[in-house]
């Protein structure tokens, strides 16, 4: 007997006939002998729904009264399955993210796991019954609920997961697995059966969007083994381990990310500690910065480029124009008709022709290319937003067909 | 400056803009320098919706699922109100049920309160802003999500202005106030200023629909100054207190309840101990037995004839097809197509002349009476539910016209 956790997305919930499907693969796991824990987030539409109510009533509501709003999406999504479990016949309990114990920080709508008090829900697997987690959802130390933000139902599955000591955590999504790129985008894409927590952690931060990348780094951290699998078509999927045999494949994936807005400083001082001033300020207000490109400094001043989530776009603009005088600076720019394409493969490193391959596909495309980042396990450049597509294509045939 | 808790139902926050309308009433009786507390029900057809939901999975919902599935509507209602507020300029904060401190018994999907934690609502009203408390719902001891079934809303805000000694609880309807009949029955009926928390009970349990009678109950025991008042409206409602002058009017209203089932045993035993039996175990359904009529014992045996809420027919219906053996009786017969028709007034019983008053109002009419009850301060008669609107009229006419 193993315990499972199984967390399944807001389309997997979307309606009567997805509730029983997800209801179904529960209890054929919880009828093989397993434990389960079930994580699930907000039917469908309802997310936007309630952020559609909001958006009627304000258009700069509070955060916690957000959170307080959306939380209630998943309570309806976890009363739902648990009715069908037990319309199936099987025991089953809904706990909202309050009741399952998690502790979060005060960072409305998107707030961090402080710890995991899994006390109740071992107490109801302990009742034989599967146990119904409200996904995405917290408390913090005001007793105020918060929401974890965009995927975080993958990061509350993972947590119960790590404080449940669970066999396997599979994360069902709509596709069968990890593919080498979007099929949407590149049709030959191919699935993997394997895949190290490195390699996911690029794809997911780099715009694959299969799995949330606070998820996969918990994962890494305690050792949990995921499984990413579809919901609707019951065969294996891609297990996502530490180390992985690189035989083979040496690539593991193209993956295109259109949240990216490039922003430039213009005609800073070329001082040290210029860019810690800049960079410093943009992590207070916890905005990601990625790929930075420092202009050879000229004249005594030089352009400070750098990429930020284009969710993050107004909240950056902001501060650098409130700064811009402290920085000593003489222009902001920002384009956000950009894309990032990266490949991603563990040990690329240490092959050499990995960076040209992939530059001369973008060449014989006639792509260009604004900026570059490696890793030890990915090369990202950015290019125009309306090339993306045909780049990522034109990389997966250089690489993996 | 008073403390002022104000309840409004489904219906008055149903949209965008009803909730604006609400948010101002709110606004303006905060502005004019008193404390507030809202409690809100969930918007419109929420709860229908869910009910909707849940009925696509399963007939036969888990009571505790169907709870936490309905208390999700308040949490909306809650969080937009809060929102409009602050849209409005008044800073305010939304708290759940459990967030309130409302902690009830077990029965779920009609829990009853057991006491109110305030320490939370206090300490948000000491920050100067409206407090939005969701009504209908509470934590049980087992930390689970209870509602407090229909009309609990109205509960909640008594218990809220129990607890925090306010000096008014105000609950408003789309009904000016409380009417000698239901003025879409009675087109002549008048708005009544004041009334004693008694003729209250009575109205709302004869089926009024102004108020619930929990609240009611609570309200009495506790000596809360009650209003109730228009939310489309901005005229003084009506007051419950405790002693009114009765001079003038001593008819208070006329109510009309179509949510009654008739139900007669028949042929039991005329041996001591005969009503106790049925009417415990019905009790111990919760099943809330009104009129009782015993025919006269004939040949040893006699019939025993209730009525129940039409809500409770089908559990009365199998407790009594479960039991017949043990009561010995011969047969069960079930009528819904019934009314109670009710007069309503303290300190009729002084006043020799209402039942022939009322009775002849019927017979003038032609309107049969099958079941009569009486109390201090009220009169009522099961009817056909044919003619109940005729009876109410009739009846109107006689004493308030």
């Amino acid at each position: 007997m193993a315990l499972i956790v199984q967390k399944f997305g807001g389309s997997s919930v979307a309606d009567r006939d997805r509730i029983f499907n997800v209801a179904r693969i529960v209890a054929d796991t919880y009828r093989a002998g397993n434990d389960v824990v079930v994580v699930v987030s907000a039917q469908g539409d309802t997310t936007d729904d309630l952020i559609g109510k909001a958006g009627e009533i304000t258009h700069d509501p509070s955060q916690r009264e957000m959170d307080m709003l959306l939380a209630s999406g998943e309570q309806i999504s976890i009363a739902l399955l648990a009715m069908a479990l037990g319309e199936l016949g099987v025991k089953a309990i809904s706990l909202t993210g309050w009741q399952a114990g998690f502790k979060t920080d005060r960072n409305y709508s998107k707030a961090r796991i402080r710890r995991l008090q899994s006390e109740r829900i071992e107490n109801e697997l302990a009742k034989n019954q599967v146990v119904v987690v409200a996904g995405f959802q917290g408390l913090n130390s005001h007793e105020d609920i918060t929401t974890l933000g965009r995927g975080g139902s993958d990061t509350s599955a993972v947590a119960i997961a790590v404080a449940l000591k669970a066999d396997l955590c599979q994360i069902y999504t709509d596709v069968e697995g990890v593919y080498t790129a979007d099929p949407r985008v590149v049709p030959g894409a191919k699935k993997l059966d394997l895949i190290t927590f490195d390699e996911m952690l690029e794809l997911a931060s780099l715009g694959a969007q299969v799995l949330n990348n606070r998820s996969v780094e918990l994962a890494k951290k305690f050792g949990v083994n995921l499984e990413v699998i579809s919901s609707l078509n019951p065969v294996p999927g891609t297990i996502v381990k530490e180390v992985v045999d690189v035989e083979g494949m040496l690539i593991k994936g193209v993956a295109k990310d259109v949240n990216v807005a490039v922003f430039s400083i213009l005609g800073v001082p070329d001082v040290p500690g210029m860019s810690f001033k800049v960079f410093s300020l943009l992590a207070q207000k916890k905005i990601n910065v990625d790929i930075i490109l420092q202009s050879v400094g000229r004249d005594g001043s030089k352009d400070l480029t750098f990429t930020v989530p284009l969710d993050d776009k107004s909240t950056t603009m902001k501060v650098l124009e409130e700064n811009i005088a402290r920085f000593g600076g003489n222009g902001i720019k920002v384009n956000d008709s950009v894309a990032k394409v990266s490949v991603v493969g563990a040990g690329m490193q240490s092959y050499s022709g990995v960076a040209s391959t992939m530059f001369e596909a973008l060449y014989e495309h006639n792509i260009n290319i604004h900026m570059i980042s490696t890793s030890e396990i990915k090369i990202s450049v950015i290019i125009d937003k309306a090339d993306a597509d045909k780049a990522v294509n034109a990389i997966h045939d250089a690489f993996i067909n």
